[in-house]
C-alpha cells in the first residue's frame, strides 16, 4: 500500500570503509523504504596510487571523487527501490569513516584533482586505517605527557595515528610544499556535506574525537612549534572552522548536488557526523549508560554521559559528541569480526562462519580448554597499544576448529567486559548494553556477550543502524523533530533485553575471565614484552 | 650381483605402535638388502576390547599374537625381499616400543588368551601411551619424594604413568582377582624374546629406564607397601628377574620360532631392546657427549654419558641403559612431528607439509614475529608436566599458514635446545647432535634446529634406524662382533655434521630463545598456572 500523499522523508547516507549506502526513511515511524550501494571505484589504495606511484608500509588512501559517485548512484537507486516521490524528501544526512582525512584548496577542491598533483601520495584522502603517521603520534603523546597538556587525558592518555593531527604531521615533514599548498585539512565527513551544500561547517563530533578540540580549544601553537616550527600554525592556518552541532542543519541542499542526487535543492543537509556515533540514535541509546557496541570488523563503543570523567584507555570524551548537551564516550577493539575472518581464511572449505558457530554451540563454556587474547589488530581500548598481537593458549593434539573459533569469539567478549568494567570503575556505569553491527545476527556470539558480561543484552531493530541513524539526523535537521532525541525515540529502533545471561555459563565465564586478565595484564602491560620485541625483530629481519 | 656365499646376515625387527618391521642386514659393512612391513590387526585398542567391552579415557591397549604375526609375516617377506638364503642367518635381534607392558602366566601366556579373560581390559597389554595410570602415578611420586626415595632423583624428579609400576598399581587396585593371578609384568620387549627363545631374561634397559631398577635394587617392599598394602611384592611375585645386558645374546632361537620366521633354529637371539636407545648404535653414536635424537610424533634423546649425573628433568638415567659399560640418559619431547600434522589436519587441502615446507623456507627467521610452545601434548623433559598445552604468540591478521608452521618447528627446537642446555648445566655436555627418525626427510627444520642449537647437525645414515640398530645387537650377540660397539662401528651409519648453523639466523634465535624461555618459565614453573586450570575447568564441565 503506497504512503499518503502527505508522508515525508529523508535520507540517510552511510559512507564505510569499500562503499557507500543510501536508505530512505520515513519521517513519522523511521521505516525504511529502500536502499541501494554503490562501491568505491577505487576501494583502498595501500599499495600504489591509480597512476602507479608506489606507497610506503602502513599507507591507506582513498579517491575523493569516489565518495561523490555514491551522491549519484546510490542515492537515486534508494529512491527508486523505495517508490516515492523524490519531491517528498525533506532532509538528507550523512555519516561517515573516520579520521578519514581531505587535504583542499579554499574552496574544498581535493589536492588530488589539482592538476600536476595526481602523482604526490599526500595530495589524497588519508583513509582512517593509514597508519603511517605513527612516528608523528608517538612525538604528539611524548609532548603532550611531557608538557602535561591538559587535553591528553580527555583521550585515555594517548592519541591515535589515525587521527588530524598525526595524519597533518605527517604530511607536513614528507611533503612540505604540498603542506603549503593545501589550504583546508577536511574531515570527508564535513568534505562531503560541503559537496552538499557549498559551505564548510565542521561538525562538532570529529573536532572533538579526531581533531583534539576540547572546552572549544585545540591544542596551542605553542605546543605545536615543539613539535615543528613548521607546525605552529595548523591549526588557524589549516584546520579551525566555525563549529556545527550533531542534528543541525549545516546548509541546504545545493543546484549542484541536487542535479547529482535527483532531491530537491534547498532541502535540509545534516550537519556531518560518525558511522559509530550517529548508531545511537538508530538504537535510541541517547541516555547516559547506554552503551551501543557496533560489532563488526572492529568494535566500537559509544556512550553518552551526564559528567565528564577521564576513562583510562578510552579513546577520547567530547562535549556533544553523540548529542548535544551530554558528553559522548568512546572506546573501541580493533579487531573482532576480523579475527574470526582471519581464522577461517585458510581452513577447509567445510569451515564457514555458520557451520563452525553450530558446532560451537554445542559446547558447554569452559569445554575447550582453551583461552584466547584478542589483539591480532592490537589494542585500543583500554591498553591502547598497537603493537600488541594475538595469543591462544591451551591448544592440545584434540583441539578442533570450533574450539579455537569459540575461544576467540570470547576473547572478545572477554575484551569488552574489560571496557565495560573499566567504565564503571571511572565513574561512568555502564547500565544498559545495546548491540549493533554485523555481528548481532551470530545469536551465538549474543549469548556469549550477554553471558560474559553478566548483563541483558539489547540489539538494535535496523540491519542498517549508521544509515538510519543519518536519517534521524536529517529530520531533525529538516525540522521535523525539535531534536536529535525526539526524533530517535519515533524512528530508532531497539529491541530491549533480547539476550539474558545464563547464571551457570556465567560462572565459569567468570572464572576464564580471570585467566585472560592476568594474560592481559602479564602481555599489556609490560611484565612480558614479548610482542613488542617480536614485532621489533620483525621490521629489523624483514627490512 | 649376489654377495659371497661365505657373507652372513643378521635380522633386525622394529616392533612399533601400529607395525611391526623386519630388516635383513650384512654382518660385514651393516648393508640392508631387504625389508618387510607387517601391520598389527588390531592396531591400538582404545575405545572397547575386540568383543566390545568399553574402555575408559587414556585407555591404550594392544593385542599380543599382533607381535607374533610380525614374526611370522614380516621375518619371512624380508628374507625373500633380501634374496638371501635363511641358512645365511646368525642371528635375530628386536627392539619394542616402551613401556609396554604384558600381564602373563608363568610360561609367559598373556592372560589375554587365558580362556575366560578375554573380557577384562586389565588381561590386555597396556601399550606405552596408555594414560589411565595418572592417579597411581602421582602417589608413587609424592610418597617418593616424602620419603626421599633415592631413585627418584635418577629420574629427573618424577616417574611417568607410562612405567611398569603406575601400570601395575593400575591393574592391582582395579582388577584385583586378575592381579592375584597374573605370574609375570613382563615388558612387550621382553615377552617377544621370550616367544622367540622360550626362555625370559630381563633387558637392562626398560628394567632400569622403566622398571626404577637402580644400582641393582628395585623400590623396597616398605615402600610398595604404603603405596598399597597388597603391592608389596609386586617385585618379587611379578617382577624380578634375570637381567640380561644389551647385545648380549638372551638364548637361541627355538623350534616354534624358527618354524614361523624361517630361520635357521638355534641362531642367536639378542637381549630385548627399546626402539630409541638401540638407535645410538645404527647412528654410530655410542660415546659419551652423542645425543641421538629420533625425531618423529615425538623426539627422544638418547645420550651416554661416563659418569652418572642428575639432569633435571631428564626421563631417566641407567648404567648400561644403552651400552654395556656406560651411563645411558634419556630425555624427550611429547610431541613434535604430531604438533605439525594437528596444525595440518583442518587447513586447506592446498597446505600440505611439502609445501608449507617450501614457503616457510623462503622467510628469515624472525620474519613471522611469532614464538608458540611446544607443550600441545604436554612438556616431557624438561618440565615433567603433561598438564601443559600449546601457546602461540603474535598473531595477527597478516599470518598466514606457512608462518605457523615454521614457528611451531622452531617451537620443537626451542624446545630441544632447552633439553641441551640442561644436559650441558648438569656436567653431561652434549658434544654431538646425531637426528634420526623421520623428520630427517624434512631439510628446512634441519637447519633450523642446526641454527637454534648453534651445532653442527650429523643424520644417521639408515631409513630404519631402529631395525638397522637391532640388526647391529644381533651381530653382537652372535659373536661376529666382539661387543656392540666394534658391531656399531662396523655397520651403523652416520654423516657427520651434514647441516652448518648460519652465524646470522642463530643469532636472530638467541634472541627468539630467550623470549621461548621466558615464556617457558613462566607457563611451565607455576608463575601462571592457566593451562592447568584450563584443563581443571575443561574436565569439571565435560563431567
Amino acid at each position: 500500500m503506497p504512503d499518503a500523499p502527505s508522508e515525508t522523508y529523508v535520507i540517510g547516507v552511510d559512507f564505510g570503509t569499500l562503499s557507500g549506502r543510501a536508505v530512505v526513511v520515513r519521517v513519522s515511524d523511521g521505516t525504511e523504504l529502500g536502499s541501494a550501494v554503490h562501491e568505491y571505484p577505487h576501494a583502498v589504495l595501500t599499495d600504489a596510487l591509480p597512476d602507479g606511484t608506489p606507497l610506503g608500509h602502513d599507507w591507506a588512501l582513498q579517491v575523493p571523487g569516489d565518495y561523490v559517485e555514491v551522491l549519484q548512484r546510490a542515492v537515486p537507486a534508494a529512491v527508486r527501490a523505495a517508490g516515492i516521490d523524490p519531491a517528498q524528501v525533506v532532509g538528507i544526512g550523512t555519516d561517515f569513516t573516520a579520521c578519514t582525512m581531505v587535504p583542499t584548496l579554499a574552496d574544498g577542491t581535493p589536492l588530488s584533482e589539482v592538476e600536476g598533483l595526481a602523482s604526490r601520495p599526500h595530495a589524497y584522502v588519508k583513509l582512517w586505517k593509514h597508519h603511517a603517521a605513527q612516528p608523528q603520534a608517538d612525538r604528539i603523546n611524548q609532548l603532550a605527557a611531557k608538557r602535561g597538556e591538559a587535553w591528553l587525558p580527555r583521550y585515555g592518555g594517548l592519541i591515535s595515528s589515525e587521527w588530524e593531527f598525526a595524519k597533518g604531521l605527517q604530511l607536513l615533514e614528507e611533503d612540505p610544499e604540498l603542506y603549503g599548498r593545501m589550504d583546508r585539512w577536511v574531515e570527508a565527513a564535513d568534505w562531503i556535506i560541503w559537496q552538499l551544500t557549498g559551505s564548510y561547517v565542521r561538525n562538532a563530533c570529529t573536532a572533538g574525537y579526531k581533531g583534539i578540540r576540547q572546552d572549544g580549544h585545540y591544542p596551542s601553537p605553542e605546543f605545536l612549534a615543539e613539535l615543528n616550527p613548521a607546525f605552529a600554525g595548523f591549526v588557524a592556518d589549516k584546520l579551525d572552522q566555525p563549529i556545527g552541532q550533531l542534528g543541525a542543519a549545516a546548509g541546504t541542499l545545493s543546484a549542484a548536488a541536487a542535479g547529482w542526487t535527483g532531491l530537491p535543492e534547498g532541502i535540509a543537509v545534516a550537519v556531518g557526523n560518525v558511522d559509530a556515533h550517529v548508531t545511537n540514535a538508530a538504537a535510541q541509546a541517547l541516555e547516559p549508560g547506554q552503551m551501543v557496541a557496533i560489532m563488526g570488523t572492529s568494535t566500537c563503543h559509544v556512550m553518552n554521559g551526564a559528567e565528564i570523567a577521564e576513562v583510562p584507555g578510552m579513546c577520547g570524551v567530547v562535549d556533544g559528541g553523540i548529542v548535544e548537551g551530554l558528553y559522548g564516550y568512546e572506546a573501541g577493539q580493533s579487531g573482532v569480526g576480523d579475527i574470526f575472518a582471519h581464522y577461517l581464511r585458510y581452513l577447509g572449505p567445510e569451515f564457514t562462519h555458520e557451520h563452525l558457530t553450530e558446532l560451537a554451540r554445542r559446547q558447554r563454556p569452559g569445554a575447550h580448554g582453551l583461552i584466547a587474547l584478542d589483539w591480532h589488530s592490537g589494542n585500543r581500548s583500554v591498553l591502547v597499544d598497537h603493537e600488541l598481537s594475538g595469543l591462544l593458549v591451551g591448544d592440545t593434539l584434540a583441539t578442533r576448529p570450533e574450539d579455537v573459533y569459540r575461544a576467540l569469539i570470547e576473547a572478545t567478549a572477554f575484551g569488552t567486559r574489560t571496557i565495560v568494567e573499566t567504565f564503571n570503575a571511572a565513574g561512568v556505569p555502564v547500565r544498559e548494553f545495546v548491540a549493533a553491527g554485523g555481528l548481532v545476527k551470530n545469536t551465538l556470539l549474543m549469548q556469549i556477550y550477554a553471558d560474559v558480561l553478566r548483563m541483558p543484552l539489547s540489539v538494535i531493530g535496523s540491519e542498517q543502524g549508521p544509515a538510519l541513524g543519518s536519517a534521524i539526523h536529517a529530520a531533525a535537521a529538516a525540522g521535523a523533530y525539535p531534536d536529535v532525541r525526539a526524533a530517535a525515540a519515533a524512528m530508532g529502533r531497539k529491541q530491549t533485553a533480547v539476550y539474558q545471561p545464563d547464571p551457570d555459563a556465567a560462572a565459569v565465564y567468570d572464572e576464564l575471565f580471570a585467566e585472560y586478565t592476568k594474560l592481559h595484564d602479564y602481555f599489556g602491560r609490560g611484565a612480558n614484552k614479548v610482542m613488542r620485541n617480536l614485532r621489533a625483530i620483525q621490521r629489523r629481519v624483514v627490512a
